[in-house]
């Protein structure tokens, strides 16, 4: 499947090359930077633009990897091709690309990308949609071409998706850097608290969190939580998110 | 060195099996369940007691594995044998064994345990602490038989680390919890999201949390962030813990 890329961020730059390693040609990467669509069309063998009028309609596919803001008018810019879109953005609906054309889907992995971090993409989770069943299974089988872990996910479903990977990602990764903050005022290195963040994580790879929940507030230790409380007392904010959290976590003990 | 357990539960069992596997005869377990006193006492070839007038003093090191309140009264009870006795509590000061003792230390494996779940104890950091530095430079040693990862921490160190790593370990899992129950609603597998939690894990394995932070709010993109706390209008509580995670993460992006 001939495919081009609009966008050059850090799901752009993982997608195209998983694309490309699976063999699939990339005919052109598209950045309004000249520059970063250089970088990821050089890696894929694309040629690159910075202009949505040089685009070569001999392509199969347009994946659309840009800010939410921009996929719709990117879409209405492309529709002209009759080729098929998909937008790869969690908290975007099918609806918006269908404003503009029938032939129309979304490819959305599920994982957190730095450019800098090199990830085994057959991993990563692939949700799927399409305006029909033939364009759905067009995506089913070019995902399974890049990943093993391919669903079918509707545009409402995907919503919550997006949401939850708030929860099972970005808000652990602050939570992390609020215990560093509380080692550095020690003096104690982060190195302490790696192996544990990591053991944590891969607890629940298997089992279910409610089932591996260790800590004073899954014991309603009340006297380790005041001690938890007092050290935090020059810190409202961080009180506030401890009692939130225990409150949580007492609150799912009970439920289960 | 000949060890004598205190406990039975996942710190005692992780601790005894690592002294037995690195060499060190355990002498005894003491647990008040017998039945679980025989089981750990089974699995390293040590003698199962329930009564701690059945103690042999014919031992080199006392490790005292039980829930906080009980490590006071079993350090008194110890004492008069005029052996090493360490504890192994994260939220518990050595001057708790120093009532009772002199020949008093920690040993505090940073990491969470579950009986269920094999572990490579070699990267779990060890934070030890001694009466004085004979008792410390003794456990070390000790501590380097079972672990790469030895840090000497003081007690008041070592209670921000115990707070710490709360925010390291049980608030994510809860969060995990919380995405789980996210998807349950909309009939979504929790397979989905694992491959992000553990990634997102893996990344502060090298990096700084600071440095890899994702999401609506590190973007400042409020648009995302009200249809987020749109979607959890019947949650007050997860509303709440929302917009100070979110929050927190702002700020954080400011401070940096």
């Amino acid at each position: 499947m001939r495919i081009t890329i609009i966008g050059s961020g850090n799901v752009a730059t993982h997608l195209a090359t998983a694309f490309k390693n699976a063999g699939h040609p990339i005919v052109q990467v598209y950045s309004r930077d000249m520059q970063n669509a250089s970088l990821l069309a050089y890696h894929v063998k694309a040629e690159a633009i910075d202009d949505l009028k040089q685009i070569n309609p001999a392509t199969d596919l347009f994946v659309i990897a840009v800010k939410d803001d921009a996929i719709e008018p990117i879409a209405a810019e492309l529709a002209k091709y009759n080729k098929l879109i998909v937008h790869t953005s969690g908290a975007t609906s099918l609806q918006t690309l269908q404003k503009h054309t029938q032939n129309a889907g979304v490819f959305y992995p599920l994982q957190t990308f730095s450019k800098t971090r090199e990830l085994n993409f057959i991993t990563v989770p692939l949700c799927i949609e399409g305006s029909d069943e033939t364009i759905t299974s067009l995506l089913n089988e070019l995902a399974y071409t890049v990943s093993q872990n391919v669903y079918r996910v509707n545009s409402d479903q995907r919503k919550t998706l997006h949401l939850a990977a708030v929860f099972a990602c970005n808000f652990p990764n602050y939570l992390y850097y609020v215990s560093q903050q509380l080692l550095t005022k020690k003096q104690l290195p982060f190195d302490l608290l790696r192996p544990l963040i990591l053991e944590t994580a891969e607890k629940v790879q298997e089992l279910f969190p409610a089932s591996v929940q260790t800590g004073p507030a899954v014991r309603n230790d009340e006297k380790t939580m005041a001690s938890h409380l007092e050290q935090l007392q020059e810190n409202p904010d961080l009180q506030a998110i401890y009692e939130l959290l225990s409150q949580g976590i007492i609150k799912m003990e009970n439920r289960s």
